[in-house]
Formats: C-alpha cells, structure tokens, sequence
C-alpha cells in the first residue's frame, strides 16, 4: 500500500484493474499454434493523494489504460513466453513508464488449457480444459526490485487408505476417535517464492518458470501419494504436509519457500441406525459421506533459513 | 409429475431427496483400490394428496429415509458396478418397496476422481480430480418401464483456426463482419438416451455405461478437433455440432438420440484506438479477449427416426 | 424446438443468445431517475436446417444482432416498463421481422436493485441491491400466439417455530423421529402464468406485471409465516407448499397456475456426545446446525381446472 | 502464524475448523424468537512443532473438537450476543484452556435474516433473508490482547448520475474520454478496527458491536449517495472512498481506522455501428451495458494517526 498522512489520518491505498482477461496466439509456419488464456489483475501504489483528498485526478493511471497495456504488451511478445515473464514485463513497464508508480503488482491465473491428443498424436490447434491452475504474483519496485511467487490452485488429491490420526489431546469437548484407517483428501493451494531479488537476477531460459511450475506440481503429488505400489502411512494432514513442502525445497535449489494450504476435506464414516433397526448401515471401510463444510484447515509455510517470504 | 385433482386445481407433485453425497470405496486383495464419489438426487411420484390437503402424512416417504437408502444400497454393492446400474437399483426398488410410489426418477452425478500415475504406473489408491463430469438419469416406473440417459457436464473445448461464420442474415442491426478465421470455444453439455425400455432389457456386460460414457466423450472431442494435422474447418457451431451428433449416432447403434448444447464462448479481436493513436492495438489473429457473457446458445437433439427422446 | 427430419434423423433446434446484460435510466426533469438491471436470454426457433447439415447460413440470425437489437430496443422504450413487457416486444420483434422465425423464446432476470432511502426519503438516483430476483419467460409464435410466466428466485424464508412432520411412512430404512417442534427454512423459486393467450390479450395497464409480481410476493411470504402474533402450524413443507399456492390462485384471477420449488433446507437438532461424555452438547430447541446438502426436494403447480401449463 | 526452526527450515504454521454452521434460538416466554445463523471459522496458532516433524499428534487439537467447542458455548449464551462477543468467548477459550495454543483467530459471518414484517407488524418467529452481510475476524492471545475488526460484505451501491472522471494522466495507452456523467456502481467491502487491545477494554453495553455496524453501514450509503435530493457529485472512486472512510472515522472514535475496497463496477455507454448503419444504438445517458470483468479497483485504509492496524 502507498501510505500518506493527511487531515490527521493516515491514508494507504492502491488502485488497479482486475480479471483483464487476455488470449494469446502464437502460429509457427508448420501449423502447430501455442495458445494461452489468462487473467491478469493489476494493483499500482502511486502519489495520487490529490485524487483522494482535493478530486484532482492528475495523477491516477485511468485503469482502462492498465487494460490497453494489457493488450498492447501481449501483442509485443511475439514468442511464447512463461505467465511470470509477462507479469514481469508488465509490471517493469508500470513502474518505470510512470513518474507516479512505486510499485506494481501484477498477478495472473491461467485457465488449464491443455493440447488436445487423437489416439496419441498431438492435435495442432485443438485444446481441452483439464483442472488445477497455475497462478503467480508478481512485486516490481521503482527500483527494481523484483519478488516472484508462482503457485498452483485447486489440485485435489485423494487417498483411500494409507492415513490415520490419534493420540491428539482429549478433553471434554473430544468426540472423535483414534484412527489408524481413513480417506484422506484435500484440495492443495501452494504457492513458493522464487530467490530473484531484482529483475537483473531472472533465469534467461525460456520457459523457466513454466517448467519448475510442472516440476513442483509434480513433486507435490508423488509425496503426498508415496510409492505406486503400497503408498505411505500419513499421520496427520500436518505430517504430510511437511514432508512435500520439504521434498520440494530439498529438490529444488532455486526455490526459497513454500506456502501450503490443504484443507482437510473429511470423508465421514457412514453409520445409521434407529431405535428398531441397530444396523441401517455398518461402516466396514466402504461407504463414506463426503462433506464440504465443516472442514480441517491446516497450512504452514516452510523457509530456507534466511530467505524471506 | 403425479397429478391430482382437487379443490377445483389440478395438483402437480414430486418430492424427494436432493444432493445425497456418497464415496464408495472396494478393496481387492491385491491392495488396488477402486473408488467413486456420487452426488445422488432422488425424486418420487407417488399418491400423496392427503398430506398437502388434509395435513395427513401417512402416504410420505421421508426425505430421510430416501437418504439412508441410498448408504444401505451402496452398501449392498459388493463389486463395482456403474453409476447408470446404481441408480437403476435405486429407482427400481423405491417403486417396488413402496405401494405408494409410481415413479422414481433418480440422478446422479460423478466427481471426476481419476486414478494417479506416479512415473507411468498406476497408484494403488491415490486419486486427483479431473475436469468434465459425467452424469445420468434413471426413471423407472412401477412397471417396469424405464428410461436411462447419461451424460457429459464441462466438457470445455477450444480451437484456434479452421472455424469461421460468414453468409448469416445481414439487416439493420446486423454489425458482424464476415469471417473465416476465428476461435470456436464452448462447454460441452451433452446428455444421450439408451433404448432400453424396460428394466428386463438392459446388458449384463459389467459397467457397460462406464465404457460406453468413455467412447462417446472421445468421438465427442475428435470429431470437433479434426485430425491432429490440419483439423477440419467448421462453417457455424451448428455445423459442428451437427456432426459430433451425428458421429455418435453413427458409431453407436445403442444410442437412439443425443442431445447437445454448446454455448458459443467468443474470444473477440482485440482492436483498441483513440483520437491520438489509431492503432493502441490492431489485431492480426494474435491477442484475443476471452468473454462468458453474452455468449451464444447453440442446442439440438438428433434422434433416429422411431427413436423416442 | 424446431424440428425437422434429415438424413434418417430427427434433428430438434434452437439458437439464440444467452447472458445479454442491459442497464435501462429513465431520467425524469424533476430529477428522479428509474433504473433497472435486467439480464436477457434470446432462444429462436427457425428454418435453418441448411447451417446444420449444408454448411449454409443463410437462414441464420447472428446471435450478435440478436443482442444488438435488446439495445436498440431498449432505447425506443421512452417510458419505464415492464420486464414482461421489454420481453415480449422483443419476441414480437423477432417473430415478425424475421421470415425464417417461427417462435422467439426471451427470458428476463432483474437485478434486485431498490431506490436508496435517506432517513426516510426516497433518493433521487440512489440504488441499493436487494435480495431475491423477478424473472420471466415469454414465448411468442408468428401467430400472436403467447405465453407470459413470471417468477421468483432465491425468496428465503425461515421460521424458528410452528412446524412439524409426523405420521409419515416407517420402514426398515426409517431413522427420523415424529416431531412438532422444528425449524422450516426454504429458498422459494416461484413461476406463475398469466391468462393471455395472444398478443391482443395483454392489460394495457402500465407497469401491471410489476404490480403482480410484488402482490405475489407478499402472498407468498405472509401465507408461509402466518399471523404475526403466533404464526400458523406447518405439518409438512407439501401442506405449507399447498395453501401457499392455493391462496395466490384464489387472490388473484389473472393467474392461472403457479409453480412452486421449496427445498427443505434442514436445520439439524445439535446433540454431541462421546463415551467420557454423554452430553457434549445436549439440545434443547436453541442450538441447530444447518445444512444445505442434503436437502429435501418438494415442488408442485397448482393450476386452475382449465388452465393449461 | 506459530514459527519455528527445524531441519535448517523455518516452519509457520496454523490450524483450525473452517466453516463451521450454526444457528442459535433464543425464545422469550411472550413468544418473541431472536435467530442468527452465523458460519464460524477457528485458526489456532499453536506449539505442535512435532505433529509436523515426528509424527507425534500429543499437542494437536482436532479440529472435530473445535468444532464440538463452538456448539458447546453457543448452547452457554443464554441471552442474545453480538457475534463480536460470540468469537471473543470462543477465542478466550482457546487460548485459556490449551497450554499448547498461543493465539486464536475466529471468524464469524452472518447470514442476512431479517425479522419479517406483515403489514408492517414484525413476526414473532418469522425470518426473511436480506442482502449484505456482517463479518468478524478476532484475535486473542494467551496474555489477554485483543484485536476486533467487524465488517461488511456484499453492499452493492449504484447511483445513476453524479459522477465523472476527469483530467487522468493521457499517453499512448490512454482510450477513456473525460467524463462528467457516468453510472458508479461498487460492491463495497468494508472491514473496521476497535480500540480495545485486550480483553478488559471490550465494553459492557449488550449488543455494542450489533449497534455499531448498523451505524457504519448506515454512515457509508449516505456518504455514498449525497442528499436525497441532488446527490453529491463524485469526481472519482478515490474521491468518494475517503469521503466514506473520513466520514465513518470522524463520526466514530471507537473506530480506529477503516478499510474500504470499491470495485468499479462499469455501466458502459452502448453505442453500436455498422458500415451500413452509423447508429444501430447512439448513446445518450440512456442504455448501458453491465459488467463484471474487467473492474476497476480501488482500496484505501483511513486510519487515525496513532492507530494500529
């Protein structure tokens, strides 16, 4: 937030435009087409206290400009490039085309279009939508300092067996029992921060971050699954989430933290019963009542010591 | 509807249970698990005029009951069966269980759990959700008749080239330029009949409708792309919808009609100016924005000549 | 549907444009301003068999004019009207300007914008959103043919007392207990058709369909609540459903039949117990849990004998 | 977030009980009912380092008994509370009761029901559901401060003249023309701090806080909207904004600071062409087009200087 004092207030505000949505095109000669979708929002902190407090707009970025660049900077990437580059180049441009502008911020979601395959064969031009998103925020300052976070949204994942949970505290509000045996799933949101702390720093391969996206979608998955045959014992929705956020910085050195949300999505043992019937159902591990609210919410972030999130 | 007559109206009434939630889960002894998670809704036609009239519910099946059924029927299921034989069982016994009711229509929709792969191979008992959903709807009356229509949800295609829209109507509110290059998007609905009339008629195969759901998904996809190389091009949606209609019927003589509805989702040409810049953006087939609203209603149903839909 | 007969197929269609949004400002020189939000869904059915099955459009009514027109048309309504009214000029539009049309469909939903009130007075431009939603469907046939239905959607309703289910069926799979003491909660949505059967019927009262549906709605909400001292027994969501819709057809002779959907979204007793102790939570009609999955389903139409739906 | 080294990392974590549903009675012998249904979220911040690295659960709260814990004190609150009081008991247990928990965060979100009203009598046990609603976020920790921030969801604003935007920095990305008429709609996301810095400061007066946000959301529509007759010119969002923030701040000096987002909803001017139609639909502050995306927007936090937020 941009911060003033005025009137004997404080003032911090930022303005922006979001969900600009942008298509992008690329055609290659031999008729295979690169195509993305993404939404773009963008927060700018700016010397405009004029605008708030005496209605002169000099210095505000009208957020139907925002939008046009957008458009225009999109139209000047004439390859493919990562969703993080673009958030960077927009941002670069924000703060350095406009005298008002300290800081941009530029985030982007992209909308899971994935090529299309004909019994095998990769289509030219056809996409289908799949599922989990990947989302990145991007910080540039006058100066040219750079934060880079990427993450991913909605990746659900779930396992039959394998998981338990005992020897919590019991108290006199403890209704649940220990467990060795139950469905565990949830619905992971991540997101890591990259260690570049100015835009001279960035990786020059293409695609870079696009991969380490992939990459650590990925890594996530195979730890919180373990082995194909036989899987892994979770003790706790905690437990497990320690070790992917562990196993990814392990793996990767260019990553200096992860923050992990995964709710814990409660699939509950089906039990009914009535005064004449004892057994409508019996729970014998089979039938489960999924539910969506309430739900377990367990998230943490895990640091390189000395990085800084 | 079960209709009555009263009070000088003609009543029209169903009730039931909707949004039953239900995971499933079969072991085998070799540690492969196979797991389904079920939205179920039930609704009954039955004779119950006493209780909106007289206040007297001694002919009402409860919601609740209806709920606690469907745990005790997926109890029951020892095997893995299809959600289409699922809800079949489920229609079938409330119009024979029940005197009262004379029709039960049963629904039910499959979160797209898909089994993991970890490297190439097949987990044990890990899942991650998946993108389109596939659905049905069984009525089955207390004769014995039945009707049985499964289908897709979400099903989000796109391609960029080979589609254009040109020769339409043109009159004073005609704005839209003719075109023969262009994104075709949509979403996928579609919902197709099976032609078995009678509980007696349905195949033995084990999850018969699971495979057959698969099948049409994929002509669905294929005929819309087109070969991987080069795809096909498509003059309207109606055009191609026509055809993916007409591919299934085809390819499935077990499919007596099937019905479509693909919303035109336009990526419209970016092109931006102002009194000072003519060309903020011009667009050349490269940078599009994406809408949800408006967007065009495309819907059809091809049925054989007899069928009855 | 339009349906016609091709290639050993019946081929059922229709096309139009869904989500077209328009604000509406009648300005008057006192300065009071009307407003109104209304999201308008267009579905033709039309000979154009040839875009489906020849690749030839030019039988086609481009969807974009479809929306170009609810905006010129929107802009010759000098005076505030009616949705009802905005609908069905509009398909009287397209019946009669368009050869190929033989039936326009237009749906219209209203966002629930009210005039701001300042300490009591009404604001000159001022518009704060309300809750529930106005909606209608009007079909209109190249004969003058016509219906009107008008609707509610998202009318919620809550009493804490004065409800009860008993006496219903009991079984093997019956775990509910008779009770006479419950919450009652629903989500009304509501559709009523008015008499007119033709384009000359219509009441040339201005704004009477606006009229109607506010009358509607208080019938609705005081016949659910009762007296506001004491309220009145409901012995089952079919009963209150049933005088509901009986009271609004004996109120008011220009509808003919009324729809009715009323979920019953329950309000679970809250008891909570474990073996150290039995009474974590013991209820005692004060502490509920409410659910929105599952949830009953109950909807009928009550219709006058004659009316046709 | 509780942090903690380990393994060369920093671990910050929390957990906790999202959406939990309750709905509390209270019912007064004259037959008079008072119902909130509130949705309650629990985020302990706690030292149980070793349920995340050694498998062990000794120091875990389960959630199950969170949620146990919210309907056990619902049920102790024999008179009505606001629902800041209802998060601060829950938070104060919390932190008293487990050694192991340092600080509790607890959310409360209210449903809209209001009581209803027939020919202008309020029922007795009768509830409607309105629009926008209240929200709480409350901090406690083990030592005894405090932080209460309330808010407002969901407050849709529109006024259809008053309003421009005029004199914004113009460039090469710049379409906007100034304006001095424009439609302003905004969703309005307000979020405020109280003074209290522990739990001895909260005061006395029942129902304090229920007061106090009717008072706030009163204070931003009016400020919002101007006179009844006229309005009050807006020269920008910002402008509007602080007037808002300012107003609330002056008129309250519990209140510590506010926070505002204001989403610039835009009604855009409807004007459509065609070469062979200039004015298919020519603007004339008559006919605009709605839109969700892409929006401005606008944040600010007003604070007293001094304040801590």
């Amino acid at each position: 937030m941009a911060s003033e004092k005025i009137d004997g207030f404080t003032l911090e505000q930022r303005h922006g435009k979001a969900r600009v949505r942008l298509g992008r095109v690329w055609r290659s000669q031999s008729g295979r087409h690169i195509f993305v979708e993404w939404t773009v929002s963008i927060s700018l902190l700016s010397n405009c206290l004029a605008a708030y407090v005496r209605d002169d707009n000099s210095d505000i970025v009208a957020t139907d400009s925002m939008k046009n660049t957008v458009y225009a900077k999109a139209k000047e990437c004439a390859q493919q490039l990562s969703m993080e580059e673009f958030a960077i180049k927009l941002a670069k441009h924000f703060t350095s085309f406009y005298q008002q502008v300290t800081t941009a911020i530029v985030t982007v979601e992209e909308k899971p279009w994935e090529r299309a395959y004909i019994d095998g064969q990769p289509h030219d031009h056809g996409f289908k939508r799949g599922s989990e998103m990947h989302t990145t925020e991007v910080i540039v300052e006058k100066s040219g300092a750079l934060q880079v976070t990427s993450g991913i949204q909605g990746l659900a994942l779930l396992k039959t067996t394998q998981a338990g949970f005992e020897g919590f505290i019991r108290d006199k509000y403890t209704a649940l029992a220990d467990t060795r045996e139950r469905i565990v799933a949830t619905e992971v949101t991540a997101s890591w921060r990259y260690p570049f702390e100015s835009l001279s720093g960035i990786p020059l391969q293409p695609l870079y971050f696009t991969e380490r996206y992939l990459d650590v979608k990925k890594v996530l998955a195979e730890t919180f699954f373990g082995p194909p045959r036989g899987g892994v014992y979770s003790p706790s929705v905690q437990s497990t989430l320690y070790q992917m956020a562990k196993t990814v910085l392990n793996r990767f050195p260019d990553i200096s933290s992860i923050q992990l949300k995964m709710p814990n999505l409660h699939f509950l043992p089906v039990n009914i019963s009535s005064k004449d019937n004892p057994a409508i159902v019996k729970f014998d591990d089979d039938v489960y009542l999924p539910t969506s609210e309430p739900h377990g919410s367990i998230e943490a972030t895990v640091s390189r010591i000395r990085a800084k999130m």
